[in-house]
């Protein structure tokens, strides 16, 4: 199946909900992002919604209202997790938004009297991790952060000899990914303080976050059955903000050979609306374009479609709030503004890589890009970046930072904008970091087995 | 809770189902591992079950056999999967257990009468893997098998500095466990050739296995709880054999910086049945002796019971037959025998290390032990180092291998014995190599954005 730009796209749509309507919502009937919600101190269970303008539509109490593919779409938004509306690929997806964009268009009178009982606020709705996630892979898709993060480890060789050829990834955690606004904790690890001759184990005290775009897939396949990359999109089901939290002291002591594991798996967050595929068409792009001497991707990782569209250009706003910025009442400070347009990796680059060996994606995998950083010092998608591992402690109002405080308040908005189209939103992926936890005492414990 | 030797223990205890009497049974009453099966050709669905002699009981369909929390144990095996069972914790386990030990004692008439309607031919059974997976965690335990692979790698210190504090682990992918006996495809990846300037994608020419044993987790923990060793046994709901297929040329190349991927997410088998953390009791035995000047484990690695018998006795051993001693009748080769005694890192220690951070355990979290081998040319857990990544052919009848060709079958066998103990068996995790799958001719795409 292949997207076309089409109605649901088209600039002058307006909705019935007025704040849909204005030029600053992230949410207006050309996005029609996908969550799972529960109305604030309610009971039942949660459910999938879609996000638009100041509300959130409940989309299972209103199934009547659909027909066909979209019908059977809509019904599976009943549950907590949209893992079943993911598998039913991406004609039940498009169906199910064109229909959606139709019934929210501002001529529709049997839209609004249909949909209207079934519409709650946005700001009073509880929201939850949209999809049972059961693998998690996150990729190191920017080549200025890998060259960043590179030179501080190999100043002599800060970009290794695969990265050009390979979408280096490894295997994330999925059991402790959370959704934003939920609170951090500190972890504790081993550390091997420099100069030291023993690790110790201790509160994390290089605590970074890493700005990220999260992908759902949906459409699993079979173990031993690539996908093509021209057949990659039809596995996306949408994009998220992510932030891959990570200790960079635990990770730098624990990561060789098998890369990195405890300094990262405490946390992920995820921003809860999943902006669709077919909402970012009209942000599509050319890959970057290469350096000279760059290599050809191999075959297997090349589709003139990708190399003339397979980007996204989604910017990415990462700004800080301390506490002691909170209680001054002191705006947030912005830490770095970029955009996956400068990925060295397509998401169908990503999905044909993972799945070249054989390897089967289920329904609700999540990939990550891996660290958004740009070429420009305001564009560094982590604080191992933008103070050089400490070395340059940042300034906020007085306060300085080398990496993250206790209270410490990380978020990453994501949007769209191009000429001649609606902007579009992703909304908020936040945490706050708290202090780390007491340590649990150690109680005495017998023997049980004879010598 | 703090398991004991008790009366299910009992080498004297003998079943009415007399193949299980059999003195190499791996099945004896002493062990009533679990699994997922289906009787072959039948309809219905796979459900839970107990391998007893040649026999596999169906739990579900004999639930009014059991009383109070092994009651609930029970109908709990009604599904195609142990979660269920998992999520119960360790009490419940220990019921379900002790009653079915009850049940098939020798003279126990009720049993006979209640139970005998359930049992399946063993040998007729399909087997399923036996939970499901969202996370598995590959961990690096063998201090040989260290030693051996970083000798291939980096000659002058090929243990490297965080081994014997830290242990080392990476998150694998879940997707692509399949059961013993699922034939495993022959992966495609990017490969540098010795001495190539670009590397090129092609199937694998370095395929191998890895010997382990994997320790399934029940019993969910909350993010921000680390589990404190003294009690990660009550997180253990058994073992199994787990194979970690593994191609080295598509790995040596992909895995700076962030470790292992594509070669290994094509496939991880495991046997069908799963050992009991309590049918193991009898086989527990003291950490290996640690070397002069080996660090003490941090405190958090740290007990004294777990020092005292913490590790496990299990023998793994492992045998190869191609296509062509297949043909010629040949019976298999044994490859390596080695047991994980050797290991350097404890089940509790590997449970505390992972939720140090926090990091929350699910029901039916996988971890291997990662490659078991030890100190002798005999022990030594994959091809990588039998043949020193190819550099000392191993010959089988005359064929030469420095990997697996195609046709090759591994089977891996786990067994326990101790005197005075009943010897309990694993069963077998096997898979033969199939060929590299035909290349899928790429269609051509049109371009769905205007530009």
């Amino acid at each position: 199946m292949s997207m076309q730009l089409n109605k649901t796209h088209d600039a002058g749509r307006r909705s019935w909900i007025e704040s849909a309507n204005a030029a600053d919502c992230p949410f207006p009937i050309q996005n029609l992002p996908f969550g799972v919600f529960r109305p604030r101190g309610r009971s039942g269970t949660a459910r999938g919604g879609i996000a638009i303008g100041d509300a959130v539509l409940d989309i299972s109490a209103c199934t009547a209202a659909f027909e066909g593919l979209a019908h059977a779409a809509a019904i599976s938004c009943s549950v907590s997790d949209l893992n079943g509306l993911m598998s039913l690929g991406p004609e039940a997806w498009s169906a199910l938004r064109h229909q959606l964009s139709d019934l929210l268009s501002v001529d529709n009178k049997r839209g609004r009297d249909v949909l209207s009982p079934c519409l709650f606020d946005l700001n009073g709705a509880d929201m939850h991790v949209p999809a049972k996630v059961h693998n998690f892979t996150d990729f190191f898709a920017s080549i200025d952060h890998a060259t960043n993060a590179g030179r501080l480890f190999r100043p002599n060789q800060p970009l290794l000899p695969n990265y050009k050829y390979v979408p280096v990834a490894y295997n994330g955690r999925s059991s402790s990914i959370v959704v934003s606004g939920t609170a951090i904790r500190r972890p504790r690890g081993q550390i091997m303080p420099s100069g030291a001759v023993e690790p110790t184990f201790g509160p994390c005290r290089q605590l970074d976050y890493e700005v990220e775009l999260g992908i759902y897939l949906g459409a699993k396949t079979d173990l031993g059955e690539p996908v093509r990359i021209d057949n990659a999109w039809d596995h996306v089901f949408g994009f998220c903000v992510l932030n891959d939290w990570s200790a960079r002291d635990i990770q730098s002591w624990e990561y060789q050979p098998l890369g990195p594991f405890l300094g990262k798996t405490f946390a992920t967050s995820v921003s809860p609306w999943i902006v669709t595929a077919e909402a970012l068409l009209p942000f599509r792009v050319p890959v970057i374009e290469r350096a000279n001497g760059d290599p050809a991707p191999l075959p297997h990782l090349y589709s003139e479609v990708d190399q003339l569209e397979g980007g996204l250009d989604v910017t990415l706003e990462c700004s800080i709030q301390s506490r002691e910025m909170r209680s001054r009442g002191s705006s947030r400070v912005r830490l770095s503004r970029g955009s996956t347009r400068m990925l060295y990796w397509t998401p169908a680059q990503m999905v044909a890589h993972q799945t070249s060996n054989g390897c089967n994606l289920e329904v609700g995998d999540l990939l990550g890009s891996g660290t958004v950083s740009g070429p420009t010092s305001d564009s560094l998608g982590s604080l191992l970046e933008i103070t050089r591992r400490g070395a340059n402690p940042l300034d906020l109002h007085g306060e300085l930072r080398e990496f993250l405080a206790d209270g410490d308040d990380i978020e990453i908005i994501g949007s769209c904008r191009r000429e001649g189209f609606a902007s579009i939103g992703f909304g908020a992926c936040t945490g706050t970091i708290e202090p780390v936890a007491p340590l649990a005492e150690t109680s005495a414990t017998t023997r049980s087995v004879p010598a």
